[in-house]
């Protein structure tokens, strides 16, 4: 048996594993990751990195809430078959009708405590506290880091636990860890001058990379609305449908069939494209859980044209911080023009926003078409 | 605007989107997967690949349904930091009080597709009809691949809409592919034979990639079950906290605060574990969202040791296909001794679940320990 | 201070009670129901009767799964003003459309209590051991009441506890009370023979009077499906709107309004009508709860005529025992031909299920052609 | 068949009916409502009353959030055996045990139109103006009635549907009826000024009497919390069973029971108590549906004693309008001490709520005891 933990060395814990176990690791041994900068950041025990193929889809013509027009190439790390080119099917179809509009919503990123307390009545005096002390505890998020900001609080009462939803602006990222320090920092101060212990930094109020409807109802990290108007002959001639079929098909599969499931996803695939994008350009991927959440919605309009879109309540996204300073995930993110400059996380929000709405046009045009069985048996793939 | 479809050479491809956009993709050009393997049946638009940082967490002392007890090694791709560390630690506490029992059930992968009927009675007969004829679908399903078996159907109605879910043993792969090549066959059976419509191969009644009741209350794919007994004293002494602590934690935060959030996941983080195994074992990534559905269960046993226990009802995972052959995904599988023969997709169901179950309670600790915060401070990272 | 237990007498109590607050209780005073059968059996420290306004609506013409088409007078017993108005106008719209179909599944009703087993393993042999003595389980039921039988049983393990969800065939009662003590026998036998402990004869997986997936999933009692085709001429005639329009709010209120609230009803108000319907036949009315569940669809078909239909997956309806006794309940179900004679119980569902059907109708058509306030304003009351 | 809307006296209906069907509806017709008052508010096409058997439970301790600890008597109109003997039996243990604590905040009765735009950049600019606003809408909303007053607004859009929550102050009444109007006004306001068409004055975003997780999480009418702090002695005593024995059962029942069915009632049965109390005092009883979720939390004090706590997020209940005008349902209100005052719906609120942790006691004390079955079998009769 290894101690993993008394081998320092990268090279030295794969060769380690390699004569415990009698297996070769050459691929995994060859990266060009940095591991000084991930060892202590990324990934302990690291032995070498996975390899997950690369695919550009689009470009993809999207309009942001900035209000610039522009062609964004999409990068998807992905290993199911069918996705890059369905997404870029989607792209295709939307851009030669005038391309995606997209808006968006800071909600922020939230931590979520749970607090014991004595009683009802400690409980009701505590979030009244809390509401009236709100600067104070402003003052004390923003000390532990410059790049954070406590927007608002939100609490709960059952018994005596007190749960609290706090809100933070946390710039070009995503911002999970500095709003675990930041909550600590305030969890101190209240322990200190309330006496009221906190029982759990995390009280699943945030809540985290559970499927949770709060998140939904009340949305969390970047909330994105993307939407395109396809004429009939552009669905006819690049879907191979016609708008009626989607919205039949968006009512049967996206409602009907979601209702019957118990399910918060109305849509087909959100997570296929949000999860692709993420790891593309390294988010934390486990938030693909949250950016499963949200609703496609389609319509004729009376020209017959198709109205199509889509809304994501909660994307957990950054241009800066966890795994978006790897090296290959440093250059997909410059493929889509973003460095970790002001506002670069609303745009990647929205690009990604926008290849989703992409991926789902697509993929409910070929299951209204029915010629998915004919791609799959061509490719050996499938999408769904 | 580069056309993507005409460049065929993932070299080519790469260079033009240099050319055109200005960036440099040195890291994402370094990469030992084979190409040609990958182009038709796991990416399109292929420009390289993207490096994941791997590390090993463990030795996860686990007793699987088959009876052995063995030490495995489990390979976690992520940028998260933290994440490797805090399983490694409930690997240990877990192999000091004996191991990590698990169980599982094949529920089977499941496709739903909607069907559109004239009214209330054609579909009640066609229900009728799908039971009475469930051999002959049987037999269709298997002549479309050697490696797959339906094995029942449940069907329910609303108006004019069927919505049925097959269930079929895929042997060794995840199988949603073969699957829905299977279904399209049934679809056009029933097409042929009963002149009843298919609306949708998929009409979320699967339910694939979305998060959903029906995938926890009739659950999907394989269902595991995972649990340890640990003294008071390793809990003490590796955990830093005691039976009482986690068990509050968990009534606290997993049921009450997961209640008031309106959750699927009565856990603190199960995401995190599969979606890293998922990863590095080349799974489907995306199932990272049914697999975040379940439970975590803690109670303090007479004699004062801890029982913990996790429930996974949707874990989507195969042994071969789809992402698995990729080089280093192959490795990763291999580490964990598996190699795509019969019954390792069932073993790496019950590796995964235990992965969970040893990180659900290394996090809970940390938070009932509180030093989730100083080790924040120190290597600057946090899971929760 | 009154010892209530002490005073055997309602006229006595009621004194008592008047004397005690300074309050006449001469309304509650006047009533014609039969103290004795009900001290036992439906209220204690019984003071008197309240007294619910009860209305007539239709004639509704129903075709019931025995194939029989036939009107029925529906009673209401209601405090909404409106509610009888408006299902007496969605009655005559079908009615004049040929009526409504309508379709029933015996679920059973059901009663899941929990077991704490010691561990994975005993719970898995428990499970196990369950599915095998099924036989023995429905003899033991048997014997404890002439009107039931152990339909069949389901199961779910989450570590050391084990839920079980049996069904009961409980013939024209709705038989919570009789299953219970089936349970109870089943139950105790268990313990005798397997030493595994009951924890709860109710372990909320039955699941009685919460909302919940698994009502809507798995349904509960009775499952119904009610249909009406109306052509456009009467749904502008009677109902003042068109099927575009009815279809248009279906999709934006029932569907998308309900998803953004994480509702389990898809409907407009399946509650109003089925509690009032219980209240008027002597139903337990807090299963309004799982009546509230339940999906309305519309489509406008090809000719265009409106496609309407209602899906109530969980009714808990009886034609004898509980409140059905009453005097003034027996005669509302003879209102409806009703004697709690074979077949009754079902008809009774059915007979709601229309009821629903033209209640939604209604309601939707009020809200299409936006005369609900005029409504309002005219009668001073009004139902969404 | 008669056309019920030709005739226009109750006894004239009733005795058509009699006729009609060869019955005799001779208890129906024995009633002391004033047919008068009902006719145009009430019920329609009347016929008579229903009689349900009023009990009455307790007294209970209760101390609401003005302060003052009092007795109550709780009428409870119900055909449930055994629901007022549990409930008084769960007055009876907190009582000795110095009263329930009860804490209510006022959240307002909501309606929830949904608009129809022509697209997203529409949809937030409607949005934007409606935030602007908000003092405009109040100013219409007061016009309506001098009992109203709108509170706050929260919307949401997809794609071009916007739903609005518009939140009022109804002082004693429920209010959904003034509501209504109100938002009529507000929803012909838009209409002129802005273009913009209210597809539906309710588009399920209120969202009334269906379940759904809006109503937990952002609550809805009034919200109450109760508590109690009971000895050990007092529960052996009175309740037959252990603190921790009822602890066990919240856990393994309305928590992990629960869980398993996909709930969003974690407690035992809510809605029997507020059904009863809401029929008894003249309520919307189809708003049982919202006050069925809700949480029941029990813990194990350092000294040995129960801290138990209910939390009911949606009540909408009032004290005047509605059914509480009606002669019995008056006289049930003024055993409460309630005459439609200032205050007395808060104070019908505190005190449901508190009826409701008195039932969940002595309901799970039973489960606990086991003694349910004896129950049972000597009344025939249960509430589980």
């Amino acid at each position: 048996m290894i101690d993993l933990k008394k081998i320092n060395q990268t090279k030295d814990l794969r060769k380690e594993l390699e004569k415990e176990l009698g297996v070769e690791l050459k691929h995994i041994a060859k990266f060009s990751l940095d591991v000084k900068k991930i060892k202590n950041k990324n990934c302990e025990n690291m032995i070498g990195a996975l390899q997950i193929p690369l695919g550009i889809a689009g470009p993809c013509l999207i309009k942001g809430s900035e209000g610039k027009i522009k062609n964004y190439y999409l990068p998807l790390a992905t290993t199911e078959g069918a996705l890059v080119a369905s997404v870029s099917r989607g792209c295709k179809a939307t851009r030669l009708s005038g391309g995606i509009n997209c808006f968006l919503e800071d909600i922020g990123t939230t931590r979520g405590p749970v607090f014991a307390t004595k009683n009802l009545a400690e409980s009701f005096a505590f979030v009244s506290w809390l509401e009236k002390n709100l600067a104070i505890l402003k003052n004390i998020a923003v000390k532990t880091s410059n790049h954070l900001k406590l927007l608002k609080q939100e609490s709960e009462v059952v018994g005596n636990r007190v749960f609290v939803r706090f809100y933070f602006d946390t710039q070009e990222a995503m911002g999970m860890n500095m709003v675990t320090l930041a909550t600590q920092a305030i969890v101190n101060f209240i322990k200190n001058k309330k006496k009221i212990t906190c029982l759990s930094l995390s009280g699943n109020y945030c809540i985290d990379k559970k499927p949770a409807w709060i998140n939904l109802i009340k949305k969390r990290g970047k909330s994105v609305w993307a939407e395109a108007v396809l004429p009939k002959k552009i669905v006819k001639k690049v879907l191979k449908t016609t708008p009626q079929e989607i919205v039949s098909i968006v009512q049967s599969k996206c409602f009907l069939g979601s209702a019957l499931s118990g399910s918060l996803g109305f849509n087909s695939h959100f997570s296929n494209i949000t999860l692709a994008m993420f790891l593309a350009t390294g988010q934390d991927a486990a938030h693909a859980v949250e950016a499963s959440l949200g609703i496609t919605w389609a319509q004729v309009q009376e020209d017959g044209s198709l109205y199509f879109s889509c809304f994501l309540p909660s994307l957990m996204v950054g241009s800066v911080g966890g795994g978006t300073g790897l090296e290959t995930q440093q250059e997909a993110l410059k493929i889509l023009g973003l460095k970790g400059k002001k506002g670069d996380a609303r745009k990647l929000a929205q690009i990604i926003g926008a290849g989703v709405l992409a991926g789902e046009l697509s993929l409910l045009s070929a299951l209204a078409s029915q010629d998915l069985a004919r791609a799959h048996q061509k490719l050996g793939k499938g999408v769904i």
